[in-house]
């Protein structure tokens, strides 16, 4: 496989918009593209569990892929999720991203609910089945809605074993020290750290050792601002940045959830529904109007754009 | 909606029969279902978790579902597993089960991974959104691996607000204890109580208020005479049989789980591989060999039909 340059920065998730039916609406998807772009982002991350991936079937999968691709057209890399149970249909949703013109991919471990996870051989030998002989990178997701534990040994070992795998997205309870952990024992096996989790730890993660963030496509230009200072050294204008930010990710993480993203969009006047697909809950109006004015007092970039 | 009769006896889920590189083999599919048939069940379930739903794509689920239908042929219901966490999807695959010709459909509430969820209200609008003007019975699947917990109080709210709700597979720590409480505080609203898991614990269960089983399709012509001498007021008869079977569904609960059922159809010749998809790993020749062994020791069916 070629061994591209690794990429630093943002590499926001992009929702799944959908109307106010609950229809995929691939117009606001193409729009949110380009609104990313616009943005300065590194890479644009879709079907992500912040796209709803849980709540799409695999036509729908396959219109986000193929619209984003399109919408795109090259100017930047498009990192698509293709996790599944099965390694034989997650290495297909692979070789699909790859002929379609993917970037980079991302998965999860194999999981089926809270109680089937896999042990840490199978893990291995999984992605080793996945991605045999697939060009493209893989960026290793790492979440507690996964009952496959993935300790930094078995991120060591991965990246080891499996040499697609390049990237890892830490997003669990003390993120920052988990990354160290990595950072030290993986060295140059494993550059691409990042986090997750709308970038609420992400001074503290770059500090130990993150290139740069997978956050919602809320504040995707500002947060990435975050990373390029701090990897040019200057820490104070990253501290002061991602202190200016946090009251907004703060309430986007802790009161929101992946709605935050579609409702500043929408707010935006980038997509034309901020809706979630049932038997995930609307947010409600209250939370709609407090995160649009902590949105507004923080001028992000989202609500200026179109 | 029409109210059917309520059904009793043995409901086996279907394994998905995989040729040796793991293909769909609707072949091998077809004579599972022949075999199942002439076992003398009261229906057939297809795409439940012992049937490794969770490893198909979409159109490996509607493939498995028209073979199954279309080698049925009416002779008996087949139960369509429809899971899917969006409610949307759910009702898609409920819309296409009832257009292809299915009996009745099973459902679990709604999770994604180990910790999303969704609470008991949720859980109720779910399956009202699921299931409205629908025609068909649905089996409401209560199991461990989802973090969405269903209560007894729950699970009678929802047989009495969603009309189609007449069936219930509790197969949990204790099923007996469960199944005795929802008897007696549903009644009537929710009459169609059935085990799974193998039959571990139908004799209790049945005693409990269980009317039928869901187990596998190891043994399902001799549990279901279980069932029947148990629902004919023979417990002698009923009790001196499921003990008989006790080794075999045993081994097969603990030692083997899913994998057993296709063993057996292929040591009885019935399909050509027992091969079950990565993740999940080879129950491995010393299981098989012991497997087989019990199985002969019981006379089992599935080793003379074919």
């Amino acid at each position: 496989m070629k061994q591209s340059e690794i990429l630093t920065g943002m590499i926001p998730v992009a929702p799944t918009i959908f109307d106010d039916d609950g229809e995929l609406d691939l117009e606001g998807q193409g729009r949110t593209t380009d609104y990313l772009i616009d943005a300065g982002v590194d890479a644009i991350c879709i079907l992500a569990n912040y796209s709803e991936q849980f709540s799409l079937d695999d036509t729908e999968r396959d219109a986000v892929v193929e619209r984003t691709l399109s919408q795109t057209a090259g100017r930047l890399p498009v990192m698509v999720t293709t996790s599944h149970f099965s390694a034989r249909i997650a290495r297909d949703r692979v070789l699909r991203a790859q002929r379609a013109g993917a970037g980079l991919v991302m998965m999860m471990p194999p999981f089926f609910g809270a109680t089937m996870g896999v042990d840490d051989d199978m893990v291995i030998e999984y992605f080793q089945r996945v991605m045999d002989g697939i060009e493209l990178d893989l960026m290793i997701q790492d979440a507690p809605l996964s009952p496959t534990a993935l300790s930094t040994t078995l991120l060591a070992r991965l990246a080891q074993t499996v040499p697609q795998v390049r990237y890892a997205k830490i997003e669990v309870p003390h993120t920052a020290d988990k990354l160290r952990t990595i950072a030290q024992i993986t060295g140059p096996t494993l550059p691409g750290l990042f986090d997750g989790e709308e970038g609420v730890t992400l001074l503290h993660d770059l500090q130990a050792g993150a290139i740069g963030s997978m956050a919602s496509s809320s504040v995707p230009r500002e947060l990435r601002r975050v990373v390029r200072d701090h990897l040019a050294g200057d820490e104070d204008a990253a501290r002061s940045e991602w202190e200016r930010l946090l009251p907004l990710i703060q309430y986007e993480n802790r009161q929101c959830g992946l709605q935050a993203a579609k409702i500043l969009l929408k707010e935006g006047g980038i997509v034309s529904s901020d809706s979630v697909r049932l038997p995930l809950r609307d947010v409600g109006q209250a939370h709609r109007s407090a995160l649009i004015a902590i949105a507004k007092r923080a001028g992000a970039f989202v609500l200026s754009w179109s």
